[in-house]
C-alpha cells in the first residue's frame, strides 16, 4: 500500500462517526452542565471548562475520559476551591448515575464512572485558578492554556489523532511513568508544529536526538539567547526531547519523555515510511506468555535468570513505579559491586497491582569462589594499604601500582545476595535501595520466586504474561519493524 | 633489633673489603690502561674513562661489570669513533685472555668475559663523543657527565649502596624493561639527595606519588616556571617518578620505573621502617615451584588459566619482552570484547630466552552460548540501525535509548578464540596484536599448553618455576611486609 492509501484508511478509523460523535460530546455536554450548574451556586465568579482531547476534538474513537475543570479567581483559597469542587464534583457525578470517588494529584479533585448509553466514561472534576499562562499557582491551572493553545493552532485535528494512534499502537503513549512516553498535549503540539502526521515522522527520523529543541513560538531569540540556553536550563532532566511549552516557555513538554520511547519512536516511524501498512496502528502488545512456555523458556535459557517478589504500596502507579525501577537498578549495582555481572533488568507488576516483579539475568549462576581483588596503590593512606595487606596476606602488584590478590567471594550465587531479602525488614531493604514506600509494603513480604512460580504466575494473570512474553521475546516492536528497515 | 643495628649491619656488608676492593679496581686499572695505550695510537686526542658503579665507588661485593669509555673529540665521525672502538676494544679484552664480542645499543660496542683472579668480569668498551652536557650528539655522551656528577656529589657511598642493595633485594633494580625498576645512577642520585638511605626510604613512604619532582640542582624556578610545567613536560611518560637529571634538565632519570615497582619500594620501605630486619636485604626471589605443586595448583584453582607459548625473537631482552607484555594486553583485550573477563596477565620466559609464555586467568572457563549484544541508539545512522535489526531480528531497547539482543556468541570458551593462534600465520598474529618480532619468530609456533606441560616446564627451567611460583603464589614481597605494615 502506498503512503496515501495507508493514512487515508487510518484517518477514516480515527476520527470518530457522527454517531459516536454525539455520543461523546453529548456526555461531555450534559456532566458540564451539571457542574456549571451547581457551580455557579456555590461560587458565582467560578467558571466551568471541558478539558482534554474531548474538549480538543482530538479524541480517538472509543473514547471515554472526560475532564472538567473548575476554574475559580486567583484569591480564592485553595482548601475553599477543593472543597466546592469535591462537593459540586460528586453531586454531578452522582446525578448522572455514577459513583465518585476523591483522588489526589498536585491537590485534591474528583473522579467518577458513569454509564451513559452503553459507554463506561472517566469523568474528573478539578479545581483549579484562572491565572495568565505565566503566574501560574498550581501546575494544573497551566492546563486550561493548553486547552486554549490546542484549539487555537491545532488546524487538522485528525493529524493529531493520526499521531496519537501511532504512538498509542507502539505502547508509547502517555506521560505516566510506566510509560515514559508521548502525552497527548505533546502529540497536538508536534502536529501543530509539523503541520501534519506525515511531516512529524519525517522530521524525527531526520533531526530528533538527545537534547533536539522544538520551539513553536519562536522563544529562542526571545527569552533564550540561543539553543545552547536551552539545553543548558534542562540539562538536569537528561532530556530525550525539549519541547518549549508554548503557554510557559520554562516548561518541558516533553520532560517525561524516555531515551528509550525516543528510539522506538524513531525506528518506528522510519520502518512505516520505508514500508507504510496499516499494521502500525493496530497496537503491538505481545499475546501473554503461558506458563508451559515460561516452563519452557527457562528449561533452555543459556543464562541465569532471578525473579524477586515484592508487595506494592497502596499508592498511585506514577508513585510505585519509579520505586520499583529505582529497586532493580539497585538491586543491579549492589550485585555488580559483588562481582556478578547483571545483563537486564525488567520490572513487572500484576494487574491488581498488588505485587511487583523484578527480574534480574545474570551472565552466570555461579561465580568462582575466588575473585580478583583490587586495592589500594603503595601511595595512598598507610591505613589503607596496612588494612589490605593485613586482610589477604598474599599480593600482587599490578601494573597501575594497584594491590590485588585473589580472596574468597562473599557471595558465589546471585541467590545467596539476594536471599538476605527474603522476609526482611523494612531496613534491610531501604539499604539495598528500595524505594522509600516500597520498602514500607514490602517488609517481611520479599520473596526469590522458582521458575515453577512465575510460569504459574503466567498462567493466572494475563498482564504477566504478557510482561513475561516481552522479557522474554522481545519489544514488540522488533516483529513490526524488523523487514521494514 | 633496632634501625641502627640492622644499618651497621647492612653497612658491612655492602662495603666491599680490602681484598676484594684490590681485585675489582686492580682489574678496572688493567683494561683501562689496556685499552688506553691502543687507544692513544689510534687517536691521541680521544681518551679512555672508567664508568659506572666502581668509577663511582658505589659498587656492591660480587661486582663484574666493569664499562670502559672512549671519550672522542666532537668533530670525529660517528662511523669512525665505532670503529676505532671495536678494534681496541677488541685488542685489549682479548689481550687480557677474554672473549670480545659485538654489541649494539645505540650504536655498536664491545663487550667481552674477561677472568682475572678467579672472577669472570663483564667488560664493555663503548665509544662517545666529549660534549657539553647540554649538547650531547649520541645518548651514551651523558654517561661521563653522569660520572663525573655522582662523584662530585655523592658524600657517603655506602648510603648508595645500602639503597642499591635494598632494591636488588627486592627484585626492584635495573631500567630495564622487564624490570622497570631503579637503575644505579638513580640509586646514587636519590642517594645524594636525601643525603641518606634511611631519608630516602622516610621521603619516599611519605612524599612519593606517580608525578613526584624530584629536582637536584633547582631546575624548578630556572629551567621550569613551577612543579606543573615540569609535570606537563613529561605527561607523555605517565612517570611514576619524575627526577630531573642535573646534568640535562630535559631528562627524567626515572622514566623507566613503573608505578607497580613504585608501590613495591614504598611498600618494602614502609615494612622496613616499622619493623627493621637484615632480611629486607636478603633477596626475594621465589623458591622455584616443582611440577608436581603446578599439577596441583591447577588442579584445585577455582579459576581458569591458559596458558600460551611463543617464540622469542633473536633479540635482546629490551626489544622482545616490551613486545610479550603488549602481547598479553591485546589478547587481553580481545578477548574482553569477546566477552571474557581477564582477571590478570603474566608474562614470562625460559632461561634459554628460547620461548616466551603468557598466562592469562579468567574469571570463567565457559561463558553461556547467548550474549547480551548492545547497538546502536534509534537516533544514530540509518545504517547502522539497520544492519542492527536486520542481523538479529528481535530485540530491546534500553533505558538510555540502545537497541539490544541475546545474541549467539562467536566464542565460548577463550581457547576457542586462542586456537585460533595456534601454528598460525604473522598476518593473524600480528592482527592479534601480537609485537612486530615476536610475530616473525613466533610463526607456525604458538602453542597453547595443558596443565602438564606447564608443569613439565616448571621442572625443567628453574626460571620458569620461578615466575610460576610467583603467579601461582603472590608477590614475594607479600612475604616480607604483611606482618610489619
Amino acid at each position: 500500500m502506498s503512503l496515501e492509501e495507508v493514512l487515508d484508511e487510518i484517518r477514516r478509523e480515527v476520527t470518530p462517526d457522527p454517531e459516536e460523535r454525539e455520543l461523546v460530546e453529548g456526555f461531555a455536554r450534559r456532566i458540564l452542565s451539571e457542574v456549571r450548574d451547581r457551580l455557579k451556586e456555590r461560587d458565582p465568579d467560578a467558571e466551568v471548562e471541558l478539558i482534554g482531547s474531548v474538549a480538543r476534538d482530538t479524541w480517538l474513537p472509543g473514547a471515554s475520559d472526560v475532564d472538567v475543570f473548575c476554574v475559580f479567581p486567583k484569591d480564592r483559597d485553595l482548601d475553599e476551591i477543593v472543597e466546592v469542587t469535591l462537593e459540586v464534583g460528586r453531586e454531578a457525578i452522582e446525578a448522572l448515575g455514577g459513583e465518585a470517588r476523591e483522588e489526589y494529584a498536585h491537590h485534591p479533585y474528583i473522579g467518577g464512572e458513569v454509564e451513559h448509553r452503553g459507554r463506561t466514561f472517566e469523568v474528573d472534576v478539578v479545581p483549579c485558578y484562572d491565572t495568565e499562562p505565566g503566574e501560574v499557582i498550581t501546575p494544573v491551572d497551566r492546563t486550561p492554556h493548553h486547552n486554549r493553545y490546542v484549539e487555537e493552532h491545532l488546524e487538522d485535528t485528525v493529524e493529531a489523532r493520526l499521531l496519537k494512534a501511532f504512538v498509542k499502537a507502539i505502547d508509547a503513549y502517555g506521560a505516566e511513568v510506566r510509560v515514559k512516553g508521548f502525552s497527548g498535549y505533546l502529540c497536538e503540539l508536534l502536529a501543530i508544529h509539523y503541520g501534519s502526521f506525515e511531516e512529524v515522522l519525517r522530521e524525527a527520523v531526520r533531526t530528533w536526538r538527545p537534547g533536539f529543541v522544538i520551539d513553536l513560538e519562536g522563544f529562542v531569540g526571545e527569552v533564550y539567547e540561543d539553543y545552547d540556553e536551552v539545553r543548558e536550563t534542562f540539562e538536569d532532566q537528561d532530556p530525550a526531547l525539549i519541547v518549549l511549552d508554548p503557554v510557559d516557555p520554562e516548561r518541558n513538554v516533553a520532560a517525561a519523555l524516555s531515551r528509550r520511547q525516543l528510539t522506538r519512536f524513531i525506528l518506528a516511524a522510519r520502518a512505516f515510511l520505508g514500508d507504510p501498512s496499516p499494521e502500525f496502528f493496530r497496537g503491538r502488545k505481545p499475546e501473554p506468555v503461558s506458563g508451559e512456555k515460561v516452563r519452557d523458556w527457562f528449561e533452555r535459557n543459556p543464562t541465569h535468570v532471578v525473579a524477586i517478589e515484592v508487595r506494592l504500596p497502596d499508592e498511585v502507579e506514577d508513585i510505585y513505579w519509579p520505586q520499583l525501577e529505582k529497586t532493580a537498578r539497585s538491586l543491579s549495582r549492589v550485585l555488580e559491586n559483588e562481582g556478578f555481572e547483571v545483563r537486564r533488568w525488567h520490572v513487572m507488576r500484576d494487574s491488581e497491582e498488588e505485587h511487583g516483579y523484578v527480574l534480574l539475568e545474570f551472565e552466570h549462576g555461579k561465580l568462582p569462589e575466588l575473585e580478583w581483588r583490587v586495592g589500594p596503590s603503595g601511595w595512598v593512606r598507610e591505613d589503607r594499604v596496612r588494612g589490605f595487606v593485613r586482610a589477604h596476606g598474599r599480593f600482587w602488584v599490578e601494573e597501575d601500582g594497584k594491590l590485588a590478590t585473589r580472596a574468597e567471594r562473599k557471595f558465589v550465587r546471585p541467590e545467596d545476595l539476594l536471599g538476605r531479602l527474603e522476609g526482611a525488614d523494612r531496613q534491610t531493604l531501604l539499604s539495598h535501595g528500595f524505594g522509600k514506600d516500597l520498602a514500607r509494603s514490602s517488609e517481611g513480604e520479599v520473596r526469590l520466586l522458582s521458575a515453577e512460580e512465575l510460569a504459574e504466575l503466567a498462567d493466572r494473570d494475563p498482564e504477566l504474561g504478557k510482561a513475561l512474553a516481552e522479557f522474554m521475546r522481545g519489544d514488540p516492536l522488533s516483529e513490526l519493524v524488523r523487514d521494514r528497515l
